[in-house]
């Protein structure tokens, strides 16, 4: 089979013709027919990402080895079955992969939350993914079946970004009477969220975003209000959205050093500062305002694999729709992930193998 | 009636004689057997604290007013009755008061959570409290009956230091197999918090301070572990301890910028950290640790009622014990806060008028 | 005030001309302009109810007594308020009132919970209610401000059927995947409840009924399957819609024998099964089942004072619409319960004094 | 190996030399060393029994096949292991399991909660267990470790009674001022319950049962009341324990009819009813009283396997002690049933293969 791979960190992929596994025991072989390219595999790519302080920090450093067949967002069919398998599945059958895989035997995978596993083993991070023409799940239970009439390229990014926008609203705790600030709604999580949040909370959700023209399509997922921060101050804006009472919840997507400074301002008491963005960086946190305020900082690493059937659920009633918007063949990787670094890709982008 | 007053910030308290006042309707007038001696206090005597960068945050800027009589942890007997209140309570019956009463209207208010109200009313902060020989209480419902038998001085710091303690191992949401770090864990209400952990949660305790001899009362309430920090690095202490996995929750009674610091370098993955004190300063937070490793920051400003009424429970069945170490007389007031502020106070003193 | 008030048990109910209360400390004096009619109030005129093996349960046993203004879900405007409520409201106001008043001092009222008070001192059940011109609120606490824009009628009838509604959707813990079957769904809490779970849950919803005009009204109100128990087997019907599955909880509005008996038959292994309604009557349950396919049993009698703030909210963005069908005025309460004893309201009807 | 088997209902178990089984993939085979003799194989020797109306249930009817070898409480030590468990178990480690094995693809085993799953997989019960000299487990998620010093005996009968009275404790959800009523207090699930609620809720425990001596065993256990139901009225006793108030909750681990009719009677409003035992039968339940009295009625059947983990680390450090007081060889399992039908077994008894 072919897959394209990450033999060196910074240099180009490079296609490779590798040995398509061969299914045992639990295990499942899937042909890939739609894979996301996430800013998290640019990380891969690089080998790393600055810290505090501007160190780089290696993911090496963490266990991650090369060469890497990334990939975490993946859809497609079962193509074999071990024996185990059998069972449950049959060939062709249009299925969606959990990749947050974890070892098993720590207290979150025991609780059905293989995503937080204290080591975990994650599908085309820590083990080969879906930038290929297939990939091997090592267990039935990661595999959730698809409508025959859903969208491949959609279903397969409800795996990453949509599965964290899901988890992100659920951890916010909104309550119809709420209010909630999504900071990097213009996003695609960001705009998921906002669908989200209208479909399941009763909440009232204001955007913020640096956009006109994405703060529309905010509007449009079903943003109550949008304040560009380009224009206008923001804590003044959802002081004023607010009644000066300031946000019962706030979803930041970006999390980084500015947003986070910006959240704190405009946080009502007992408010809930859900952490999701990767882009990093430090906040000087005044540390007396948080009992005085009981507040709680909530930090968000992809959800569990019951959140991910629940959200498949919507996504199959249309109920949330996410937005796709390139498409790559497999010797095009390179090339989406160059895109995606320089912000030239809008939205979520597909490699189809 | 006599009461003794901070009239102006920073100068000696005055004893006033102020006119007893009269209930009406739902009030109660609680005759004051003990009031105990919170940090708190000291704020409103000096009118403020020092926040971050170092400035001045005087209290009346949140809506303080003086002349004021403190006292917020108060028990005593029952004197007279408002007309709607006489149904409830007898005269001389044994009573302490939650003291966190708050306006209302507020979502807080209306889900029983009075301590988290927008606009807070508490006894002994924005009306007059319990250093006097009568106190106000605007509702029965914040009136709460105590066993004969009580220790009248004990049931009196439920109130404040025994109820944020209670508070705090609640939100720490601690499983049989989990590991909790108290952080001054030495003090009244990490004693007491190591008293709460062993009764209600079935965790390990690990209690760091400062001193031996206080250690060894963390030792006696129950903490498996003790760690004293003058002597050992908190960080390679705790990962010791806990077999290189690092803290399933800490509470930081402290909550400065050194033990904030110290706790962030022993979280597990997924970990709650609940920060209660009120010492304050400034932490620089790795913002991309949130998400990554699933944290979560939760602040911890008192109790509500019902918790208040389970921990009195469990002090009327002395399945908890606060431990009051000094008496004074109402005109000593200002004596009591200097030796509090000076640190000559170990554990909780009151006044008895 | 006139108020119309039920003086003996079965008897007409009698005009009466009272002295209009004048609001002391932190009571309020509301101008009726709406009261709904509530099969509850048949009960407080008949003296009671039919209970288990046909005996007669009378409402005095439990502390009812007459002569008695009844009226439990009133919307009106503030006329006058006592000394301590006049910070919060102003003369002409437009409110609703939450009835379901506790007496303040057991866990459930210190839980925020007065609808579950041990000792409940309920508008217009333990004290004079709404079929009268004014009515007197205990505290400022149980009044709930309505935007201009606001229907009166719709508003009041918020403050039961539409509150028992939302407290049901609530407890049944719906998740995205699941499916919810209501019981009694085309009455005014079934469509209340339809609307809830579709914009709340994103669980799928199915309506039983017994007609299919008033079943058009469910799927008006978003029901994505209805049954007809009159021309099909419920049981096989649910587990046609279910893929053999069974329910993941029922909402059961009626809750007597028959349609109890039935909801068991078609219940999924972990279902909740949520009884809300007074019709009453007696089940023969089969024990094993309880435990071996781990069910819950749930019964909600209203719901508290921050479930109504955000059913309010809900109710002034239009994302729920109570249905009214019928006005009548004051001298008209007679006639208005004893339609409503025939079954010839269709939804719910409301006083006009 | 040898292995004690039910080759058709109702006679006697066979002997058997079986191929010992050879672990693939995540398979692990574990030594026995203790296997518990529960109730519940009692109905797999008889092929089913007794439902309502007094038919005859087959236990072929949910899917279980002969002959089977029984045994779902198993301890013992790791023998060998499938290549991918090879990374987290050694030969010899002494191991316990957790046998309330799921398919994996239901809504409850992918939150975690195998126990609970649509078409279970039990060890001992759908697949063959631990009446034997070896088991196959067929995913290393499901072997938990222990500690060199725990009791092999009592360490294996957690995995069942001790599993299922935990479950039961916690869905109880005890809040320090509760009252909780065990029923059956006095047999082996009872005697944990107590344990575990002293351990780990801070509410009050009064036992029911019908020996004197037995209920000295709940007295040591830790409960602060007990009540013999053959010398007093249980609702008059309950009642009077109480304040005149009810239970905030019954455990009922009894659950037949007479038990559950009783339980009805002593139930304070918003009280939770868990039921848990199998004894089984039918009760007439009062509709009216479900809503009106706010009842919640809860079946328990088992507990996940992060309940296990929390369970393993309370009895490793002794905080609960299960009691063990009888041990067989393997071919006196017919002998162990018997007796254990003829109620002459006093808590729980093992067999040591």
């Amino acid at each position: 089979m072919k897959a394209i791979r990450i033999v060196r960190p910074k240099e180009p992929l490079e296609i490779q013709e590798l040995e398509t596994p061969k299914p045992q025991g639990s295990q499942v072989l899937v042909k890939v027919q739609s894979s996301g390219v996430c800013h998290s595999d640019i990380q891969l790519w690089d080998g790393g990402y600055r810290g505090p302080g501007g160190q780089f920090l290696k993911v090496t450093d963490r266990g991650i080895k090369y060469p890497l067949t990334p990939g975490h967002e993946v859809a497609g069919t079962i193509d074999s079955l071990g024996e185990d398998a059998k069972r449950f599945f049959i060939k062709n059958e249009k299925v969606v992969i959990y990749p947050w895989i974890g070892e098993g035997l720590c207290p979150a995978c025991r609780g059905g939350e293989d995503n937080l596993c204290d080591k975990p083993r994650s599908l085309g991070v820590y083990r080969d993914g879906g930038y290929a023409e297939y990939v091997l799940v090592p267990n039935y239970r990661y595999i959730v079946k698809l409508d025959e009439d859903m969208d491949i390229d959609a279903s397969a990014t409800l795996s990453c970004s949509g599965l964290t926008a899901y988890r992100a609203i659920k951890n916010a705790n909104l309550k119809p009477d709420d209010n909630v600030v999504i900071v990097g709604g213009t996003g695609g999580l960001g705009l998921m969220a906002i669908q989200l949040a209208k479909a399941l909370t009763g909440a009232k959700v204001i955007a913020i975003g640096l956009h006109n023209n994405k703060l529309q399509a905010a509007r449009k997922c079903g943003a109550d209000a949008v304040v560009n921060s380009n224009k206008e101050d923001p804590t003044k804006a959802i002081m004023e959205l607010t009644d000066k009472m300031g946000a019962d919840a706030v979803i930041d997507f970006v999390n980084d050093s500015k947003t986070v400074e910006a959240d704190m301002q405009f946080l009502r008491r007992r408010a809930r500062l859900v952490l999701v963005g990767l882009f990093g960086g430090e906040v000087n946190l005044n540390l007396i305002n948080i009992p005085a305020r009981a507040y709680k900082l909530i930090g968000i690493d992809n959800g569990s694999i019951i959140d991910f059937i629940e959200l498949i659920s919507l996504a199959s009633r249309r109920i949330v729709k996410p937005v796709v918007s390139n498409q790559f063949k497999l010797d095009q990787a390179t090339e989406a992930l160059t895109l995606l670094r320089e912000g030239k890709i809008i939205g979520r982008s597909v490699i189809n193998p």
